[in-house]
């Protein structure tokens, strides 16, 4: 069954319009009749059949709803500065929806090389990596901003912070069953000492993700894998 | 310190010729008597000093040579298919080099859609990230073959399969601590039936990797996490 995603749902009545309709009705070719799983990007996920397409709008008829689709026990964030090469951080993007992640906060500090990021385009990576993985959250990708407006902002309690100190406890003996989890990471050159200074000063828990020198992205999935696997160990 | 990769090592001397003399020359613009870190792919770490530079060749003095650099008490080889898109298997390759692999087998199986690799495009993408994670050994990129003649090549006792079956148990509950391990990934399409039994057929015990949906580079990604979060979580 192909997947799509629309914020345009009422009743029984699902709207799909622009490039998803235009890919439904010219690459995918489909027919009326036709069953579609149609997410909305918040966890509803629809079962749908076909009630009309073509190459500008789609629309179909609800069969079947579910609410809260696969949600989880535990909420993963992560704060991360975009790479210099921007590839790298959509590769972050993609692979940390697959895995399952929730929000996402690119940062800027005083290492980072990157100071704009193009959220129209990153949203996309996000939504297509969602219907790909057959989840129906989409996860949240807040807005670039420094580190110090960043840290203001945090209200999670259990937060960590992985910059290159290899005698750091690793993350995965540090966690907690159940609980929400922000794991702030290092950007390429890593954070300064002001920096980490400012952040342990904000409670953050400096944890270390093993005895690899990994890049800024794979630090971020490595620290998702730590999240999910300590809870497949522990349940 | 830059990072130089050699074949050419003799006694206390260091040849490095090709594009990393180039890029030594033309873009790091290196003098004599500047550090330079050299390894031998195969383990050697070499601290050096550099005695002459232009374009296309570089010599290097050795003043401190370190023998089995790094080396993990366990070793890691996973086998997988490579994808339609490649630029998703040489990410692969990227990471997995990143967070510490050893031997990588790429197989063909019967829903493989790409069914040629270029091994030297891929070699320098191996070495590229060994130098780059600060490593001294370049994991090893096996020939690609069918399933089936990989099958009777394999010698690991530890060795598992992934393939989307959700019920499986998760690989880091069938871990046995410090033994080397295979975990041979399903493709894009996933193993057929049939496959599926010839690998069981051959020892190889089911896994699963968490409940998510992942591709399937991905799932290559997250069984070497796992693989070492076991053991940072156990020792």
């Amino acid at each position: 069954m192909n997947w799509f995603y629309s914020k345009n749902i009422e009743g029984n009545l699902v709207i799909i319009e622009g490039e998803e309709a235009q890919h439904a009705s010219k690459v995918l070719r489909l027919k009326v009749g036709a069953k579609v799983a149609v997410i909305d990007g918040i966890g509803g996920y629809y079962e749908c059949e076909v009630l009309s397409t073509d190459k500008r709008k789609l629309t179909a008829h609800v069969l079947n709803k579910r609410e809260h689709f696969k949600s989880s026990a535990y909420r993963i964030h992560i704060a991360i500065a975009p790479t210099k090469n921007m590839s790298r951080f959509e590769w972050f993007l993609e692979k940390s929806t697959e895995m399952g992640i929730n929000e996402i906060s690119p940062i800027l500090s005083k290492n980072s090389e990157r100071k704009h990021i193009r959220p129209d385009r990153l949203q996309k990576i996000l939504i297509s990596a969602t219907k790909q993985s057959q989840k129906a959250k989409i996860p949240t990708l807040n807005p670039l901003v420094d580190l110090n407006t960043f840290l203001t902002s945090v209200n999670t309690k259990e937060k960590y912070i992985a910059y290159c100190n290899y005698e750091n406890k690793h993350l995965i003996r540090q966690l907690n069953p159940g609980k929400d989890v922000l794991v702030l990471i290092g950007p390429e050159g890593d954070f300064n000492s002001n920096e980490i200074e400012t952040v342990l000063e904000h409670g953050f828990k400096p944890i270390g993700l093993g005895k690899e020198r990994l890049r800024t992205e794979t630090a971020g999935i490595m620290a998702i894998a730590a999240i999910h696997l300590f809870h497949e160990n522990m349940s």
